[in-house]
């Protein structure tokens, strides 16, 4: 059989160290569709990185399914070696592109595993296989799930409701059936955060979050769900930005050999792919400067640099510390032969079937009726109803608040973080369609809207249905949001307009409202937030009317 | 040469009307992503009307350009006959899909006719023909454009910034150079909307608006832009749904034989495409009912019927009409034959270049480099750039407000009419991400805010960047937004919290409001609404400091 990819020995040093540097890029097509020029470049740029530095892959954030269809065949045609393509789709591929399936955080699977644990691991491993199957279908060949870590620190803004759950039981066996799910797709897998980022209330995308747990509590709780997951034959495990000083007292788990090398290498017993959680986040990159952070993680035992904050730079500098003898040239050459092995199973391009024998390019084209058949399906859809629907909570209390009312002219109050983000809220989605269809009128608070002094002259009496999007979000943290709603949910009880409440995302900031809700008024919970989510959530609170 | 459409005779009355007739569809490929389920139909259902019934045409909304690609190759490939695929991208085809050139409504090279006739012309040729080239590239094929109303009431709430102008000249100049631009495209152009959309004050989309001008001055003002688009070889006029007494008592426009036989037909001696305007709209569908609205628009002499409601039930009403002897079945024939005339134009599948004289299907398949080489090129963002710099009007006081002082902890306040629709602002738009970078605080307000009572204690006292997205929308009005705008401003302006404006979109708000501000508050007013015009804006705006 012939490979498609080059005889190691034929490539540079240079070129090897290239294949293990995975540069960021948009997911759309056009340089003026870029929303995050900081870390995105433009097609040039990116067209110089994948074809004439020679990167071992990409990992794309943003556009539509369609449109990475078309962006992955771009990239796959500017390299001369196959590129890993990956991309965040813990909740599956439409929760990054829009088209594909939507599934909700994985916490709502573990909320069905503490009363029916067949029944999630059965779901865990279907919404695998639907993820692994429409990555594919994109050109997408590495899903950067399942997360590993044990959200055991409900204030946790970075993990929370992204985790399988707060236990190791649950998150080892969701987890590992997750990774069964996806294993007859040639798609890769990756566990992370290593060596576990549940117990944190510090997002480690703006600072250095510590672990300070010793080693028993690490092997007893953060390590046993990594274990379970290279057992199920993971194929990449994902470092975290966390400083452990159990395990060592200088670099962060990204930069740390005693963490990589030792621990996940050699105790565990890992054979695929360490891959750097994303080295521009502020804590690696600002602490170790860029280009040493790179040599530091290479040198800690990565073979994959996600997201090095200068790619060029990064190559010169490993190359550098190889010529220098500082890191051996068999590291590098040990990381190529793993990163081959990895594009052996996830890179192949398929047999060409009109000429006998003979290899295409990956992904000659797209068609139309190829995607509409691969993304989406009745089935996947079906799968995400039942998800929502088993984790969903419903209080429908008997003398309802709902019933019997008109609900013409009531108001429907949504709160969310940022009504400027695309995919939660539209004026086509069910938060907004389904009230408005029952005579409610829209209104919309999120983090940008002025004057805050709530008071009955402010507001005019009507009672309302309030809807709080709100989970721990990366990047921007909980709290603010959730002093808002808090706020509006205090003035809208305290002068009875409160008619009925649906909290989507966090079960931990539910918990903490429903007591002091008045025993008439009706709520429902929904781990999810997409538009299935705001269809299901609404569909149970006004079946009580 | 061998045609690529079947004989006329060799089809049925209803395949022949079929072809008569252009559903709606969103451009979007997946059935969950449908914005508009009263409007758009599932592809089960679209597969039917274009496998089964064979209608003519598909008009698309909805997508990026990307999806849009792959969907006009999914409909062609369903379809026996090539389709009539249009769009009303009036404003370039990045007004509708993303990813394509947007460019600033025709108001603004109207704006540019005043002081520089030629270059407003040449403006008007070139945006058509990236227009249409861009089209072609994403597999449209119809361009519902150029305007030709003369918008001569500045309250018109659905013409607007939409029209080429407020007097005959300018209009039929720049529609002419409109309609030249586009010529050497396989794509058809659309003047529009018969016989004159431009003196209403009420939107058609709601109800039906009177135009009580007499004879002469149709003549004089609403016809010579018409008269000067048929001249210029416009490929079809679209129909308005207007009553227009003096030309026709009893039925509106789309519905009229004296206004479209008689005097477009006849008098104007136009030979392309008649289309009416959307079948669906209330004051059509809801005045005449569904099925006869279609059969009285074939009688009044409409090759195509756009949007019924129902369109096998349009179709079958139809036939039963030709059946009657209601209509004669050379009208038919007819409509029939002008759309062969306009789909050898618009639908001819290119020559396969392989093998000789062979037709491929229309798109095969849709390839990223392709798209990539055919959208949003330097050379049409950079057309854009030139009308929106040379549209602009920028006041720099001597003494300005923004001069000399921190702009840190200032509020960047923004008032659009809907925070939840996509396209203009976002938090990657410069409107947003420019004052951001300059130490701004984004401050939102869009229609569904709640709490409208504005004063010193609830709104806290800072230097504050008005940016207004206000413009003449069809379905919604601006009478809402101005009020709520108009608001703002008198309380920053009493406050003297008032810094700097920014308009985009009304250059009729803009003159209603500028009287009022203080002498030492710069502004800018920009015809854009896009994320190009507010880059172009603020930093006029900003080269002040």
């Amino acid at each position: 059989m012939p490979s498609f990819l080059p005889q190691l020995d034929s490539l540079s040093l240079a070129a090897q160290v290239a294949q293990m540097v995975v540069v960021r890029a948009s997911g759309y097509l056009f340089d003026h569709q870029i929303r995050y020029p900081a870390w995105e470049p433009p097609a040039k740029i990116l067209e110089s990185w994948v074809a004439d530095l020679g990167v071992g892959g990409v990992i794309l954030l943003g556009g539509s399914a369609a449109e990475v269809a078309l962006r992955t065949q771009q990239l796959q045609d500017w390299a001369k070696v196959p590129l890993l393509i990956a991309a965040d789709v813990e909740e599956g591929v439409g929760q990054r592109f829009a088209g594909a399936t939507w599934f909700p955080p994985p916490m709502a699977i573990a909320a069905i595993y503490q009363h029916n644990p067949d029944l999630a691991k059965q779901y865990a491993e279907r919404m695998a296989a639907i993820t692994a199957q429409e990555a594919q279908a994109i050109g997408l060949n590495w899903v950067l799930a399942p997360l590993v870590d044990v959200n055991n620190n409900p204030e946790n803004p970075v993990i929370n409701v992204r985790a399988f759950g707060e236990t190791v039981e649950t998150v080892s066996q969701l987890a590992t059936a997750f990774i069964r799910g996806a294993k007859p797709y040639p798609v890769l897998t990756a566990a992370k955060h290593f060596p576990g980022h549940g117990d944190t209330n510090v997002d480690s995308h703006l600072e250095l979050p510590v672990i300070p747990h010793n080693l028993e509590r690490l092997r007893a709780i953060e390590l046993p769900p990594f274990q379970a997951a290279i057992a199920a034959g993971v194929d990449s495990v994902m470092s975290a930005h966390l400083q452990i000083p159990a395990l060592d007292p200088i670099y962060p788990a990204t930069l740390s050999h005693r963490i990589l090398t030792q621990e996940l290498r050699q105790n565990l017993g890992f054979e695929g792919l360490i891959v750097t959680d994303a080295l521009v986040m502020g804590a690696i990159a600002n602490g170790y400067g860029a280009n040493e952070a790179a040599v530091l993680a290479v040198e800690a035992g990565a073979d994959i640099l996600l997201m090095p904050v200068d790619p060029a730079g990064a190559i010169q500098a490993v190359c550098s510390a190889v010529e220098a003898g500082r890191i051996p040239p068999e590291r590098i050459r040990e990381s190529v032969e793993r990163i081959w092995t990895a594009k052996q199973k996830a890179c192949a391009p398929p047999l060409k079937e009109t000429t006998s024998h003979a290899w295409e390019s990956i992904q000659p084209s797209v068609q139309a009726k190829e995607l509409v058949a691969q993304l989406a399906q009745p089935t996947a859809i079906a799968l995400v109803d039942a998800i929502l629907q088993d984790s969903q909570r419903v209080h429908t209390p008997c003398l309802s608040r709902l019933a019997n009312q008109s609900l013409q002219d009531n108001r429907n109050l949504v709160i969310l973080d940022d009504a400027l983000e695309r995919d939660l809220v539209g004026n086509y989605t069910p938060a907004v369609t389904i009230p408005a269809s029952k005579g409610y009128q829209l209104q919309l608070i999120d983090s940008h809207t002025p004057i805050d002094a709530l008071n009955r002259s402010s507001v005019p009496q009507q009672p309302t249905l309030l809807q709080l999007f709100i989970r721990g979000n990366p990047f921007r943290g909980s709290a603010g949001l959730n002093q808002t709603a808090q706020k509006w949910l205090n003035f809208l009880r305290d002068t009875e307009q409160l008619q009925a409440l649906v909290i989507y995302g966090s079960p931990y900031i539910f918990d903490q409202y429903v007591p002091s809700l008045p025993p008439n008024v009706p709520y429902v919970f929904s781990y999810g937030q997409m538009p299935q989510a705001q269809a299901i959530a609404l569909e149970a609170l006004f079946s009580m009317v």
